[in-house]
């Protein structure tokens, strides 16, 4: 049987590819959406592949994986390090999750080196790029299965 | 002749009943809202009852508030601690305002000790689970009549 | 059969009505104690209703509520934000204990934010003047009983 | 040929006009877009004026200023003190982008004094109320013609 | 008509002549009482010079202090850096009020630069040891008759 | 008839041109001085266009401002972020103030982020290079008429 | 000859036995007056063991320890971390004193790490329950014989 | 035989009388310099009293009292929060130094609550107007006699 | 051909399986070695598995790696939060190194938040247990091929 | 039956005797080492006496006391307030363990306030010089029997 | 050819040798502008020995360097803590640069530990009193010939 | 008769002319031994030049150092910002020490800018490359012989 993960992008990564490719390198994200979708496959993971650039309705995605997935890989952006909204829905479904940054958030600027997140998160993976989300599926697959 | 009063709830309140039931209680919002309202009507206060996770449907539905409703009462949730946005809404519609929470916020973590709607609040409730909103009901009344 | 409940006020608020009206208005201590009281009555709660400048006296009265009373409903005053053999005392008896504040404090002084009272009380009521008491003693009730 | 500009106006800014008169001015919003779309049109500056409460909304829209302006006037309202999303969106669109606020917000309260749009804006235009508007989008002409 | 003045001296200041002369000079405070009540006298000040190492005591006599006394001088030993109920005591009397200390606190420890008593007070002496209490009563003569 | 503002230089700002032109830009001083002032005369206001390293120099210059000139452009340079002194000045003045910088000051060093002009000055431009001189004088003129 | 000790104990300490087990163990305060009494008299001392809720009365007790105790042995209670009067105190009568705690006050609350008192003692003995009483006066025996 | 005595005043204190009165009164620093020196010569001490906006020009007056003065008044103005230049100057005569102020500057910003000067001085009067220069005379007669 | 990486182990990281097992699991560090050596056996990786308790050894080994590996994967237990020297070690050979942690240090004391090694390494993973190894050796393998 | 004890000594401790007698006092490690011995003797325990300069080494002797020892004693010196790998050594071995420092560390320097290791000891004794080995090995004797 | 460099000496060291000698030494600044001078001589080095109390001074003589001098040796004095306008001036001119204080600052005052100078600096020479002009000349020499 | 320096260069000073040579050179540290030994015979002082990456070891050396040698030169590396282990190793051999930084720290990262050995040290050099070991060895000269 297939399990289901949702793999929730956050603000702004609908321009990677368009968007600074020194520091978030020049794949899109549907590009991204393909590949991890077919990784998770390999896995027998179903990816459900999702990005908004509003909080709330990334809340409310989290809320709606209550019953529907098993697990969730979550890329927050920039609201990593402003949303406890986004921190109180992971602890509030209580499904293991996995923060996923493309680059190291702890080589740039100070305000992206604090995180609302990992604290509600299972683990972090940071700073390779879209290998990441792939990581991230096989660090959560004990978890899920 | 009644008066109405808006009962806003913030982030993954939606989710009461269902969530951390050690922290916040094990009543669902819709029944929240029902004692609630019947709360209210006691009162000759017709509450008017939403929950949303977009910051930017609270502050939509604080400006929506003026000529409306007489006062309001909000739990913004996590918003609470980040949202300038919601602090500068209730300044601007001047009604009014008791901020309320279900649990003790000062005894949790300390990212919960500061409040950016408190010093635009009337006042502020905390830590006695939906019985807060009735209270605030009642301490809304002569501000609302 | 009547339940006793400690109704605390700390320093200078013996000098409700003849201070600063602008901000704690004009009703007096004693004023405040009867109305509270007879509201007390009406929830089949006695109101033992003190105030003391003192900060020793205020812990020895908790230290002594202990076996005669059900809870208490404290208004510290300054000492809220610097006495910490307050919030020893009160975790000490264990009673269920209500934190009350006749202006919002957070609309206030910085140093006027932070309590070290909060985290030892079930919750805390500011900003409503002298109907705190009472909405106390109703949030304190489901406690007492 | 005439050149597009996305002039943008974060949360309660649709409240101008009925919001604190004594810190933002009496002129509605309507009125500054009139004013302001006139006075653009006279620097053959073709002005795309629009408001949102919501933060996703505004990062939507900077996204969609890519290829189709040439430049954004942004006035992020409370989301300049709180948004690391937004300051993403200018720095992935790579437009030349200025701040405008319409108090001068270095003298209000201390949270309104550090902004998070500022490091990817190329300049910052405050206190001057309505008039910011025409400024910035005198100051932004060099750089979209 | 003489004008009555208190003369408020806080913890240790018993202790005057017996500690740390280096620090705060040879004489006792009895001596200190003898000078300032005489100095007061040729001002047409009654002085009523008090001591006590409790802080309940200190505000209590402040408050007695209303309708008795014309104004407040006050050198507040220790509880200059941690009572908020002696600066509330102030402020509700709202006599005219001078802090006085008789070292030079800002060449001492850190914790000892910052007095809560200061904002509610007319104005501050310090470093002169003794003689302090006099230019206190010369300062303080314009704002009693 | 013509109406007379102060265009103050602070320090180092004589060494434009010379200095770091990746940051400040290729323009002298002089030249700024030339198009600012003929500028300023197409609005009607003469100019006075000055430049000084020493801070007590510039305080000198805005407190003759006094009664010989309508309002005041600043460009304290260095000392926007040590002088409480010029602060002051401008607030004994109290002509209007406008706060100009050549660069974007919040995109540079931490400790050229915070300004004690601010707050004392109608509003702030930054950013923009000479430029911004002509957008002070703009903004300056419906307050010196 | 015995030499007299004084043994003081802050707020709360009344509650021993009686109050969190768990952190301050079973024996009441009396059982351990009984007990550092009797291991002093096998050391010679005598000790003068003593309570109170009130801050300003230990300050009272150690001035009254002048030239009538050798030394003392001083368990703060939460006036440890609030107290510069007791600082002072101990500072004024110049007796060797030693700081005691029961529990380990540096695996607490961050606000328990802080002490007024250290710097004025001797030495600290924390974490070993009423045994460090003990210790205490051991430790101290070397400087009051 | 006449004592001299240098009364130093720092940057705007030459716009006294001109310069929000609310603040600092009415009186110009010529009634000011007039009032001290008639005081000071009562003393028996000869006044000589400067101002500068120039803080090496304080500097300079400062070392030049070597030898030619008994003593020093000083207020520095807004000197007094930014100048360790002027603390190295007082440490480097080592005349008997006292710092005035003519309002409370604890009772107004934050940033005007710290003083460089402080700790080089003898001791600090502030708050009273004019009258301080008078009591720091007052004070500085026994060290400089 | 096989290439080699170094995998370093910090503090205490021998103790593992003897030591809090809820925080670290129970597997030992030498069956980590023996799963991770045959993990990376897998992917043409030659893995030289080391452990020292010495940050010394540790900056040591980082050095010999020169030449001789081609990457690094480093836990640095309790040495990430306090030593630059790795930091400096990990910067001087300029090796591709990945930063590993067992557990979720995110979600444990604040002092272990911060890391001096992330700033140099190329990523972190954390809170997956010995996973992390693998994870590390398959983000490391296109940086080392 | 012996117990056995570690004893350990941090960076420096070797120098004793030689090393600023004014605040370690003239006794050398190796005669302190001689009483503590015989001290434990007296008490049934048997002293393993040892000091290392190297925080590894340190480290490495707390992880083989396991199961040798069954308590340690540690005066960790400079290492007090930088080593996390002290502290979760300590924890790794969860043996009973004392801190202890000859002087009166919180009469010091600030850097010197605060220790790592304290939140992982069993509690702390200091400022008695050698006496406070014998100290901890008296309060250590209830838990290793 | 002679190879001309500035040495700058900022406030109060023209009080050299009269000033704290303890700290500062004995000997004045005349004899140290002799001593630096020939020294320099001896490198082929024209020394431009000032000093001021006047920071706008100060940055003008660096300003007139350009041209005139191939590098600077400055003993800011008070400004290093204070000034970013020297910082400001030192890069302005692009000479190399080396800072001198002749006593060790870090072993001072903490205000003292910070410099702005420093990062503006090719280096820093602390701690060695005159002797460290030439130092700073022996260092400048390979950057100015 | 010669006289003995230790010249002790902390961790990665063995990677020199291997590591980032943009900020520390391409000389090796084998070539600065040479250098610097024969700078230092031709004072008439026998330079005794070592590194290692152990703090430990360190310690040790300048322990050995006592009654062998008459002063140091540390080059601390970065252990500078971390060690108080040889802050306290410096002070107990109570020789004269100085300070050696190959680039100059204050232009780096902030972690950089704090040295616990500097308060332990004579003086401190930096920003000079191998130069400043000769540097250290003049200065530390009159010190030593």
């Amino acid at each position: 049987m297939t399990i289901s993960v949702l793999v929730l992008n956050g603000p702004n990564l609908n321009m990677l590819g368009k968007r600074e490719p020194g520091v978030y390198g020049a794949r899109t994200l549907a590009e991204i959406e393909t590949e991890t979708t077919a990784f998770g496959a390999g896995l027998g993971i179903s990816v459900d592949f999702r990005q908004s650039n509003h909080e709330g309705m990334l809340v409310d995605w989290i809320h709606e994986a209550l019953g529907r997935c098993r697990g969730i890989v979550i890329n927050p952006g920039a609201y990593t390090h402003t949303s406890i909204a986004l921190h109180d829905a992971i602890r509030a479904v209580a499904l293991p999750t996995i923060e996923v940054h493309l680059s190291n958030v702890f080589a740039r600027e100070t305000f992206r080196h604090h995180s609302y997140i990992s604290p509600a998160a299972l683990g972090v993976i940071c700073g390779f790029g879209p290998l990441g989300y792939q990581l991230a599926l096989t660090a959560l697959q004990p978890h899920v299965v």
